[in-house]
């Protein structure tokens, strides 16, 4: 039986027709679920990573707007607190679209800390934004107090941002592996609630945002699964995306996933870190498989009839 | 090895003495888990089950003064966030008490619902009061438009109330308990997400306030624990208290439990629940018994030397 860990993209929680309110990502959840469900019914064993960019930067406004009311949370708890958030609506969604398969296995959502590396390069140059926009004049004096990166924001006003390190280790990683054959495991939410470990032993949040992408690859690699399975909006990576010659890939080697990634064809924060997930992940595994395709065609793309599968060679 | 299930008071989280934020909530937690590590390695099985009140009623206050901001969050997802927020500070304070003791033990947080009955009493007399105070303008619109019960609250203002009901059914307990034998399961935080059974077999978030101590009695009594330990701020349970003739509890049988009760000797929402989690625990379990006491004296208890012991006779 193929052991697959799914990475969940912004689309399977919420839609960008409806508000985003608890309600419509409920509704956009159960869909998901269903689809989820389907994939289990063939035999397949997951593992669930979701992203939670949308949803923990709604927690960060509302605890800031709010701030004059009840203390401000900071970043690493507003992380803890929207895994709490969409795992519970996947967890509820996805036991019952089982259930309805006549399939009866526990389906658990695990909070999960992520070590990081306090050296990471990338917390010298933060590039994530988060939570409200300030002005000039409130963005400064939040750096001069707080120790905050902040930056001008495409003309909208400024924002705070945050570094995006990679994810070194799965704090709960033992406690998933043993869960993993008898439940489906929801874990890594948003990438893990990042954590430094200090000198004496004991780990500390921050702030910082990891790819949940990249979270969901060091999870397969720990849980030895078969496939890395990256679910976006789109049914294939392309390259030339948008252009008149838009190609779609069924099959992206390492090699020229390289050579598209010098050339660009992949944007950063979008389908770039799917692409170096998958890659990290076949590097780490030679002989196995990921696959970049979206919800709906999660089936047939295990079944080798559409999706990117990205591979060693 | 006796297994606990270990029920932990707000005392145990948060101080009355420092600001409610994040930060002083970890402060208290690293002190709690100090004592819990302790437990743990006198040779003890654990599990944890922590109450919500002020978090969850913290989270609501933000989500409401941010309404106009970003959508507020019904209070069911509330309690899923506060599951995140709590467990995640417990799992990261307990992993690194239990490690300097040189226990390597997984420590997690899993998100529990608990069923309880639509048709379940005390939805017909909602009494907990729960986020912002309102005038009764306010209260009142809030009444028609969104069929929420208010009420008068100590002539502080009014306030939202939401029922109590009790838990019947932990949705995640098959899985709590594959992980009890390899973890430390933190569940059933703020007595777990209240949801309803609908007919057609979907669960349905609902807003209610299921008591912790009952949460904990429900787990301890389906993971076959050997004790259910209510820790809370005092000792031991005590009559006339507060009295010149208060005396202070070494044990507690279900007769006379329940002739106290009669006598009104426990305060509803603070000692009388725990009291009738250790009866119900004792009722369930007649060569079984539960102990109430208080944080720093949890060890001395077990050895019988301290504390309140209800037992069936």
């Amino acid at each position: 039986m193929s052991r697959i860990v799914i990475a969940l993209g912004g689309n399977a929680l919420q839609s960008k027709d409806s508000a985003p309110t608890a309600e419509g990502q409920l509704e956009v959840v159960k869909k998901t679920c269903e689809h989820i469900a389907d994939i289990s019914s063939q035999g397949y064993e997951l593992a669930i990573v979701h992203g939670n960019g949308p949803q923990v930067g709604r927690i960060v406004l509302a605890s800031e707007a709010a701030k004059d009311v009840t203390p401000a949370m900071p970043f690493d708890v507003c992380g803890a607190m929207s895994q709490g958030y969409i795992g519970y609506h996947i967890q509820q969604a996805l036991k019952y679209a089982l259930s309805i398969r006549n399939i009866n296995v526990p389906v658990l959502t695990v909070a999960t800390q992520i070590i990081v590396d306090k050296n990471d390069p990338a917390f010298t140059k933060p590039t994530k934004p988060i939570g409200p926009f300030y002005s000039e004049e409130e963005a400064k004096a939040l750096e001069a107090e707080k120790g905050y990166s902040v930056k001008e924001d495409a003309g909208r006003g400024w924002r705070r941002v945050v570094a995006s390190p990679l994810p070194r280790k799965i704090v709960e990683i033992e406690a998933i592996k043993d869960l993993w054959d008898s439940s489906i495991v929801i874990s890594c939410g948003g990438g893990g609630i990042p954590v430094v470990e200090n000198l004496d032993g004991t780990l500390e949040g921050v702030a910082a945002v990891i790819d949940k992408d990249f979270a969901a690859e060091l999870l397969a690699e720990q849980v030895d699964a078969d496939v890395l399975m990256i679910l976006t909006e789109v049914e294939k990576v392309a390259i030339n995306w948008g252009k008149p010659n838009q190609e779609n890939l069924d099959h992206l080697s390492l090699k020229s996933a390289v050579q598209y990634i010098e050339e660009g064809q992949f944007a950063p924060g979008s389908m770039l870190p799917k692409v170096e997930a998958a890659m990290k992940f076949v590097r780490t595994y030679p002989h196995k498989k990921a696959i970049i395709t979206s919800l709906d065609k999660a089936i047939d793309a295990l079944e080798g009839k559409t999706g990117t599968e990205i591979t060693f060679a």
